[in-house]
């Protein structure tokens, strides 16, 4: 702040950056620099919504017998070829069978055994005549047949859900609660899932009091590690926390030494005197990226400590949001094995009024919905993070737009789920 | 088994349930017996995806104080009236403001403050100039003006984000990760959210094993409570799981005595000699409705015990997950303060072929989506749980459709977030 502004010097100051990378070359960065962890075992319990490591093939039929779908009786298909209610077919019956038992007495021309929902076929049968489809004799151990069947009716088959060898879910599967069903029928009880990416998050600024605390003389309450650590969360990464740190060159440097999969630092990003984030970063690894092309997080860096992804993010909490969905996010989505897509669900509709933007930038427009129409909150504004909680989403505008006019279709991307 | 067939009973074999309530009818049922639960009291760390229990209106203004967006000299505005480059006017620097610490000096006619980004305004002063708009002088202590700024520029006024007395976050708003920042703004540490509803599972069936079991000896493992297990957590609710009852009468009644807030059981849910749970659930409570007019899951049932909903779910696992959404999850969702709605993203896309169902029930058709098309999967096979990991989603084909010719634009509930 005390050096006298040369041409370059203000060109910086002016804009913030001598040279601001594109957004999508911030992402080829990330994707560069982020590939699937490793497996991990979990128990199946633990498994649901984590990504699979690998493809699941099953060792096992399922089911692994031939079972009744029906209560009756089974039967011989032949046995019952002509029957009907004016020309009932006797059959004895010869036992019964209850599901998860062994079938012990097989059924022979002329003979039947009652069978439950579920019970394995005895040998010789290939059919089950549903109870309604016959009627009781005065003898206990006879009935008279009052329908056909054909062969295979009312019977489940071998492998007829699943069977050996097959596919069951593929690698990179993040994991529905019916997979998970699946898995169980086959006998899983433990399977190899993608690592938890550890994110540690490092924020700074001397103004900042820590989240819980009301904010109080001339200092403001820390906003983003409760809100980074929730978004953490949200794309499968566990969470490093401990505390803020000091605006102090050291004691910086030091929490970038400690081991992380991903570092998050909130505040100090951009290149006043007084952010220290970015020399810090170039010093003890490569500061790849500085300054960005997107509103309102412009004051993003990125680079590597070792093969650990350092990301810079604005302390102004909608850029340090906007920036870690863009970038961040993304470098955690794609370590934890799930898509590098936005979390966000996604619709079309048109815009209620104009939305205008600069060419040269992207920007992230917080919007509402009001009755099937998009309508534009705010696109400056970095430091109001209640735009974010009023808004239902948010809408892209590309760098080559210069916005759209009322009317135009847009993709929202919506904040809820 | 045993009884001879009469009419009514024939009816009741051959269709499974004399009468079936509609889909729209159970679901009354389920959004007449469950509404949200009390609130309890969480950390904010803990906070995110929860349902808020009571609206939060601020007590603080967010910043509680005019600050500095710029690094530069807190200045009057009116004393850079007509600066420039060719006009410079000289103003005498009396200290510097760092972020966090109280301002000391104040600003008066002809002197200005160093001031750094998100530090408090000093007395007399009401705009920033940047500090690449001045130039320094050979004095220390002063510098020269190069351009002028008028009254607030740079400057964020007290409760520009948030203001006292303000509805920050509404009642019954999950909470995205933004507003638990907010929230973390202005100064809440703990906060009210809905309870989580305690669900117990019972499931019966003497042919199933253990999840985490492989299946031999005529026995098939248990599907249904890991899957029912990842539903309940992804709806908000809390698993009581204590391993599989025995299909007999004491053993179940006396798991449905256990306390929960929603009680799930699964297998034994049909009208079967076999099939306990509708005859214990009457006796100890009501069984309001059994059977719905739904395929994969006409043998389903409802009732209460005590004010307890208690769901009887198929054994089957396709009619199990169905059941599960359609009436059981949207309890569990009511009853966390959630949507009633399914938990699904949705999209709309023309089918690939002719979808068929019948009139009078409701038919869960799983689908795969190819090239932008619905592709039909299965609408039968209850017993076929790949069918729903092989499937993007399902479409609902209702009652009164006899189903739809290929091109038909319907709407894809996707398994998928």
């Amino acid at each position: 702040m005390t050096r006298s502004p040369s041409p370059a010097d203000d060109d910086v100051r002016m804009r913030g950056f001598t040279h601001r990378s594109t957004v999508e070359d911030a992402r080829a960065w990330v994707d560069q620099h982020s590939s699937c962890l490793p497996e991990m075992e979990l128990s199946l319990s633990e498994a649901a919504g984590r990504v699979l490591g690998q493809e699941i093939i099953s060792e096992v039929n399922v089911p692994d017998f031939a079972r009744s779908m029906m209560d009756g009786y089974a039967v011989r298909a032949e046995d019952t070829s002509g029957a009907s209610p004016y020309n009932p077919l006797a059959l004895e019956i010869h036992g019964e069978i209850l599901p998860g038992q062994a079938p012990t007495t097989p059924v022979h021309t002329g003979t039947t055994v009652r069978i439950m929902t579920g019970a394995p076929l005895p040998e010789g049968a290939d059919a089950v005549i549903p109870a309604e489809k016959v009627q009781e004799t005065e003898r206990d151990d006879q009935i008279q047949v009052l329908a056909d069947v054909s062969p295979g009716k009312h019977v489940g088959q071998p492998g007829e859900d699943i069977s050996v060898g097959e596919v069951v879910l593929p690698a990179r599967r993040r994991l529905r609660p019916q997979d998970i069903g699946v898995l169980s029928s086959i006998g899983i009880g433990r399977l190899p899932v993608i690592s938890t990416p550890r994110v540690r998050i490092v924020v700074t600024g001397d103004e900042l009091l820590p989240a819980g605390t009301r904010p109080r003389d001339y200092q403001i309450t820390d906003a983003n590690s409760p809100m980074l650590s929730a978004m953490i969360q949200r794309d499968g990464g566990e969470v490093i926390f401990e505390g803020i740190v000091a605006d102090q060159p050291d004691a910086i440097e030091n929490a970038l030494k400690e081991p992380a999969d991903v570092i998050l630092v909130s505040g100090g990003s951009s290149v006043g005197l007084e952010d220290h984030a970015p020399r810090i970063l170039a010093e003890l690894g490569t500061l790849s990226i500085h300054g960005i092309a997107i509103r309102p997080s412009s004051p993003t860096g990125m680079g590597l400590i070792g093969e650990t992804p350092v990301f810079l993010l604005p302390g102004n909490p909608v850029s340090c949001l906007c920036a870690y969905d863009f970038f961040a996010g993304r470098a955690i989505r794609r370590l934890a094995g799930l898509s590098s897509d936005f979390p966000y669900p996604r619709c079309r509709m048109p815009l209620s009024r104009k939305l205008v933007s600069a060419i040269g930038r992207v920007d992230y427009a917080r919007v509402a919905i009001h009755e099937g129409q998009v309508e534009p909150l705010a696109i400056s504004g970095a430091s109001i993070l209640s735009s974010t909680t009023r808004a239902s989403g948010f809408v892209i505008i590309d760098q080559d737009s210069e916005g759209m006019p009322a009317g135009t279709e847009v993709e929202v991307f919506l904040y809820d789920i």
